[in-house]
């Protein structure tokens, strides 16, 4: 079992990786090698298999060519550029989310060999004219051009699917949170850094209102809802090899208030709440009112608790920081 | 007033053309100059305006550069493989279908003109898990290539337009029927050949039940709705420039009275039912349970019954065989 990771210098990719190697299996298979894929060349992980770190470009196919080889059973592909930045950059958007994850099924299907590629997709598929409950069957009328390159995507990966030239299954996800770590270009940054940098100690800024409403999934099980999307049985999947991974539908007061419980009254003092209209714009487009029926049937779950949350960011980041 | 129709050479590109040239105006403008733009240079049409006939492979960014000009205010995008061939030649399908379409949009740019585009999808977008009635805001699961690759071009036309870089419109297709020159190489060619045939006395092959049903409209309304399509104010399609053309549900039997209340009951003992399991396996996958709401407010409809898409047949194209 030989396992890809693209995009594998990430927060996901390295947590995924440092999951896999404390199982040592996938897919009821001992795990040979994981290689770490990433445009910059990611740090390695503890094993007891061989790990290896290659930089790869996923916008240059015979980069990807390179990464991705006959043996190679398992694709997970997590490199992206994110919403704010795709926005910005609309050709980078294109030759990264697009094209690159096209460049990685192109090699599949040269190679024949038919690996299990699990792809993130994201929320950012949901909005426009569409009206609540979102959920797996809802048409994707992004208004991000990230959420255009993902929903494009989706449909790669259950054509490629359908045509036998992959085992394909994408997970919208969730925004992540608490996501360790620093700012990122991502509009969602505020979603983790409001905590995170309380809980460090520090100031951080709430760019929207209390009540702002969003769909959050905790890090560590996003990890377990990735390694159960690799095993699920592709008979089990149907036509459709896409959906939602589940998340809780949060307000900034009720993820406060988780903080609060856990770790006492001190951090929510250190947040400043400094209205950004120009965040506050772009995360109004954003939906929240969704359901992941498909996932919860096939046994992938989100948080108990936003407490959880919290928790889970103390101990696997807080600690070691 | 300068037109743009890629797939210039086709039937529909052709024979909008001549409805243009009958018109002369587009939009409360006069048409200037109208380019029929095809992979073999298209037949001219006669008009009282300039009429350019030109190669252009979508497939090639150079050749679509030289079809797309700065003084092009409206592209018509028409050009495509159908779905049979798709399905046989998967690149093929993917450089035509969908990187001709991208290649149109990147020109368009790249020109920085924010042309009008009409684009036409297809009913094929539609198909997999997802549950009738289908219509503007299904879940598209397709299950050929082709409309894999017309559901991303959706979220491109889509995209594009949010950013301002086209003013979109894309239209899904209902099955053209009836439709004149030679059988094709769509899996749907039969729902025309049972009918034109027989019309002009000669033999015809149905490989399904006289159940079997689907949704049509004729080549000249399909051509009123597309002239209809470029005329819709922006600001009336909201945040989804995708939609459902009108057609109507009917069985293969419901098609052959309607021609026999036209044209007597000679034509349809000219039809030999001959059950083809290929073609059976791949048509059964289409939907025929479809809706049109938003077309239909905006002013766009399907043919008031099958007897006229059997009378426009006769008038249009049987008259000057």
């Amino acid at each position: 079992m030989n396992i890809l990771i693209i995009g594998g210098g990430g927060v996901i990719g390295q947590k995924l990786a440092q999951a896999l190697a404390q199982r040592g299996t996938l897919r009821g298979d001992a795990i040979k090698k994981i290689t770490l894929a990433d445009i910059n060349e990611p740090p390695l992980i503890d094993a007891s298999f061989d790990i290896e770190s290659i930089t790869c470009d996923i916008a240059d196919a015979t980069s990807v060519q390179q990464a991705v080889r006959s043996d190679t059973n398992i694709i997970y592909l997590l490199a992206a550029i994110v919403s704010a930045h795709a926005e910005e950059d609309f050709e980078m958007g294109m030759n990264i989310n697009l094209f690159g994850t096209y460049n990685v099924l192109e090699r599949c299907r040269a190679l024949g060999t038919k690996p299990v590629v699990v792809f993130t997709s994201s929320i950012a598929i949901y909005g426009g004219d569409i009206r609540d409950p979102l959920g797996d069957h809802s048409y994707p009328n992004p208004q991000t051009s990230y959420g255009t390159q993902k929903a494009a995507c989706e449909l790669f990966m259950n054509d490629y699917s359908r045509k036998g030239f992959v085992d394909g299954r994408a997970f919208r996800l969730p925004t992540i949170s608490v996501r360790p770590g620093k700012p990122n270009r991502a509009a969602s940054s505020f979603m983790s850094s409001i905590l995170r940098e309380p809980l460090n100690g520090q100031e951080a800024i709430c760019p929207v209102d209390p009540d702002f409403r969003h769909y959050y999934l905790s890090p560590r099980k996003c990890i377990e809802n990735l390694i159960k999307g690799a095993e699920l049985d592709a008979a089990d999947l149907g036509m459709n090899r896409v959906m939602q991974m589940p998340g809780r539908n949060l307000s900034i007061a009720q993820l406060i208030d988780a903080m609060t419980a856990v770790a006492g009254d001190g951090p929510a003092k250190l947040i400043r709440w400094e209205s950004q209209p120009e965040i506050k714009r772009i995360v109004s487009g954003w939906r929240f009112d969704i359901n992941a029926d498909r996932a919860e049937a096939l046994g992938l779950s989100a948080d108990n608790s936003f407490e959880d949350n919290i928790r889970y960011y103390l101990e696997d980041y807080l600690s070691t920081a």
